[in-house]
């Protein structure tokens, strides 16, 4: 296999907020000579980035609606075997609904050193943000990370995961919210439990709506929410409340 | 309620590695006047802090084994009502099994202006040094963090979480290693899973064995591995390997 001297980082940038990067990861930024950038990924993190470093968008393209996968992937294998340094950035984490996994099996094919760069994954630090703690000893036994959106139409168990005892938080669930929330229901899961749908989640942008399993549909309708959101379901979100009106007392004081 | 000036951070400074650190919390341990360090943190984290500051431990004290939560709690409160940045600094992530939660509570009861700065949680962070992913479209639906040490001594629903088509990443379970494994394939889990055990994960003492949910336990035993340590299961476990041998080529190169 022929040496390169090129290298490839993967790295997650964080839900929004650009505080939220890591020491590593902006360390990484400045030192990539080429950066692959994500479609949803906030614009501001390029401040660590070199201003000689070539910037390609793979978010969208042309008329394509996205970038293929295995463009990127080819696209990362070619820059590093031309020996640069490359940084594919990622909202998020890398390793969690980030692909990240697929562009380490085709960088790893490929004989391609590959630096995995850990980010705060949206499922973290989105709920932060209202007082959500994740795991509460008065209240669960962990916390399960889903997306609502399968390549190959499947589903979750939504009965598995409703028993589980875990707060769940669902990434890319908003198509699929009324299917989902009914799923959970009907697998015995409690329509007063707490839930909320978070927008734009650690950004200026952020908005989002406090309810119940029951409830959750109809008021992240009348808040007019959409994707890109996170949704969070179980006991630990009423815990949020609180935190919320105090946050509405600082702004008004 | 008394007006305080003064403000507490609740800081996750990620799983050891001290590059993991966010800015955010970079920042905010420069801003406090005085510092609560949990046992399990490094040290190094406190590059960043204020040479001013005055640091407290919080892990052990004393003759206790450990600092009551209780105590731990009631300084935060009286430090800032004495009008002190107080930063609160954990490792991980202070909202995912970091009782980020209760002390969230203990300082709204109190009228304490208080910020959670989200970390890289260990479930996130151990695992993409081996180059395995949380998620990966081929294999699972999401991922799941559960600990195995629970206060009530009750167990999560192991069954469930089998169901689940999740990848466990199990905190504080190395005490019930052998009962973990046992209740899993009790409850239909392939023993041919791929599972791994990483202990100080991130840090130059990191150590791990990639193995299979059957065999897991001798093979964390002859290595000797004990806490705290990070356990992982699941078929995404099974692109460790490839990672591991090209780490280890890269050290003999």
């Amino acid at each position: 296999m022929m040496k390169t001297t090129g290298k490839v980082y993967l790295i997650g940038a964080g839900p929004g907020d650009v505080d939220m990067l890591t020491v590593k990861a902006a360390r990484a930024l400045g030192e990539a000579e080429v950066l692959l950038l994500d479609e949803l990924l906030n614009r501001e993190v390029l401040r660590y980035a070199s201003l000689r470093a070539r910037l390609i968008e793979v978010g969208k393209r042309g008329g394509c609606k996205s970038t293929p996968q295995a463009f990127i992937e080819r696209l990362m294998v070619r820059l590093a075997c031309a020996g640069k340094i490359v940084a594919r950035v990622k909202g998020g984490d890398p390793f969690v609904f980030g692909r990240g996994g697929e562009e380490l099996q085709a960088l790893r094919a490929a004989g391609i050193d590959c630096e995995i760069v850990s980010g705060i994954t949206a499922g973290v630090g989105v709920p932060a943000t209202l007082g959500i703690p994740l795991t509460h000893r008065d209240f669960c036994h962990g916390v399960t990370f889903v997306t609502g959106h399968l390549r190959d139409g499947s589903q979750p168990d939504w009965s598995a995961l409703a028993r589980s005892g875990t707060t769940l938080v669902i990434y890319m669930g908003m198509k699929r919210l009324c299917a989902i929330t009914a799923a959970l229901r009907a697998a015995g899961m409690a329509g007063a439990t707490p839930a909320a749908v978070i927008q734009h989640g650690t950004t200026q942008r952020q908005r989002h709506v406090i309810a119940t399993l029951a409830t959750l549909v109809d008021a992240a309708c009348d808040a007019g929410l959409g994707s890109p959101a996170l949704l969070v379901i179980g006991r630990v979100v009423g815990l949020a409340r609180q935190v919320e009106q105090a946050g509405l007392e600082r702004r008004s004081a």
